[in-house]
């Protein structure tokens, strides 16, 4: 079995290395932290994610890396992409790091998203706001993750507000969507070209983070079209591992919001639910191994624990949850584990779920 | 969440120890071995299953300690199970060591078991085999695994060869029994003497190895029994933790054969298969948490992967295998991994098995 490395040892690579392990794949991960997470998946290598030398040392010990998470820094993983295969391709992950350039390719390949306008001054977020109307999002062009370096203008007067909570970046500026729904669409590409989808997810969000997910969330018409829209992407992008695609589902439209270009939070519930989990298909598909079937084994429902474990009795008590705990100090905002609970009716997962939160207190 | 000390790093460690930590649960294990499965888990303290000094300091650092197998020496555990809790039961891991003991317990609770006699002699021997008939498996009391420390005797000129074989040590004869299948009742009761009982599961041994598990195993009648004896079984030995027994099917009846007061090969298929694990719900047990459910997902299957790992890509191209490569050395016999299998029909997860086993060449 191919060594794989892995860019970042946070509950992501540490799902990706228990189901390495599993798999018989030894994995070498790059992170600063003093206890991430994936501690004990594999050796750690202890260094910023832009130390040359520690991603060139990564390099020398795998056969292919890959990343956990999108903010690396695209210059330096390139001189390292010479020497091993990185998955997946560099070129989604310097779009997925730039507003604008995800949102050009989207427009490219002919994915509806919401309008938006490229905003350098207080003059282009006026003429934005004339063009497309208000609501809209202001969001900065990079490294916006969980909500943050993002500010809504519901009136005129919130403009000069957004620039000052924004200052200095290069902005852009969407279409605030009344959405019926949030959904990602996860899928998968070998290095054979070969192309897997997971049923769609149903993401519900608090303060800008993922909260709830369930899945499979109908119907197949959305789901069609999730499909070739991130079927779509994946060929553009000579794509390799899991890609997930957020969209907002409007009547009977779907628009593209962002991808990462990395296993995702709400795709969490594969590791029950599915067949195959994100993880060991993401590892499947850059080790160059057969991908693994997507389908689902019951409705599944996933809650993210955030900003304090559960006093853990309590939560166990409540039949049929997987727990997982990822060692992490609480913080306010922070993820610290989350909970899966499958079932074989959609509203009875509902029911149960909605007991979880009220047991969380959240 | 408490700390849990594992004596024993091997597979059925290092599947305790995946459990244990997404629930948030620290173990530590003791283990003479260089490279263990379990190693990343946990600490691991390096040192022989009897070293006083390595296992007190292991009591020394957790809450409660628990073992993967069932050759641990009683007197070396009995000094530190005054300081910290030790479940199972000493009593059970006991009377699991010796066979004399564990037959005398199955027959004083009512569990009907296969006849036997203690064999100090030849003339022992030949007794057993005129009061029982022939053929009569010869077992050493103690320290059997794996259908090593066995000898079947056939004929009565086989009996010479069975002592010679087996020599010097307290053994025992035992029916042979022509039995419609192997099964085994897992069960799990914990602190609070709650009691929850897997499906049964059916085994197919190959030179004395387990081979192949599936689950469940029917028919209701058996269950019930089988919960029964298994209930039994764990209420008289005070027991806490995961108990699987081992039984024959006769007709409409069942037989004990052995018992292992551990997690057990023939549960693997819990990881995959039941809404809660059997490595789970004995962590669960012995931390004094709420057991999980037991029902299943669908009809499971595991093959153990024996002596060597099977080239990947041919099996991973097989539809939905869960692979557990356990990271050990080849070697002839050595339980190496197992492959997992879930369907929603019976004899559709049959008819993969079967293809299975023509892949691994066996």
């Amino acid at each position: 079995m191919p060594r794989v490395g892995i860019i970042g040892a946070g509950q992501l690579g540490m799902m990706l290395g228990n189901a390495a392990k599993a798999l018989g794949i030894d994995c070498v991960f790059l992170d600063p932290s003093a206890q991430p997470p994936a501690t004990g998946c594999g050796e750690i290598i202890k260094a910023r994610f832009d130390d040359a030398r520690a991603l060139a040392e990564l390099a020398s010990q795998v056969d292919v890396i890959t990343y956990e998470f999108e903010n690396v820094a695209v210059e330096a993983l390139s001189p390292i992409a010479e020497k091993v295969a990185v998955y997946p391709p560099l070129r989604a992950l310097q779009q997925a790091q730039d507003r604008l350039l995800e949102k050009q390719q989207f427009a490219e390949l002919g994915i509806p998203l919401p309008a938006w306008r490229t905003v350098d001054s207080e003059a282009d977020l006026r003429a934005a706001a004339e063009d497309i109307g208000l609501p809209l999002v202001v969001k900065t062009r990079r490294f916006g993750y969980d909500g943050k370096g993002q500010y809504t203008v519901k009136v005129p007067g919130d403009i000069g507000k957004a620039l000052r909570t924004l200052p200095n970046k290069p902005l852009i500026a969407e279409q605030w969507i009344a959405f019926d729904r949030e959904v990602s669409a996860i899928g998968v590409c070998g290095r054979d070209g070969a192309q897997s989808f997971y049923p769609l997810t149903e993401n519900q969000h608090r303060n800008g983070i993922l909260r709830r997910s369930t899945a499979p969330s109908g119907p197949a018409a959305l789901q069609a079209l999730a499909d070739e829209y991130l079927g779509k992407l994946m060929r553009h992008l000579d794509y390799v591992g899991v890609l997930a695609l957020e969209l907002f589902v409007v009547g009977e439209q779907l628009l593209a919001n962002e991808y990462a270009p990395r296993v995702h939070n709400s795709g969490h519930w594969t590791i029950e639910g599915a067949a195959t989990s994100q993880f060991e298909n993401h590892l499947r598909a850059v080790c160059n191994l057969p991908l693994g079937p997507t389908i689902t084994l019951g409705h599944a429902g996933m809650l993210n624990l955030i900003g304090s474990m559960p006093s853990s009795p309590e939560v166990l008590q409540a039949t049929g949850i997987h727990l997982h705990d990822y060692g992490k100090e609480p913080r306010s905002g922070r993820k610290l584990g989350h909970l899966t609970l499958l079932d074989a009716d959609a509203a009875n997962r509902d029911r149960r779920l909605q007991k979880l939160e009220i047991m969380l207190g959240s």
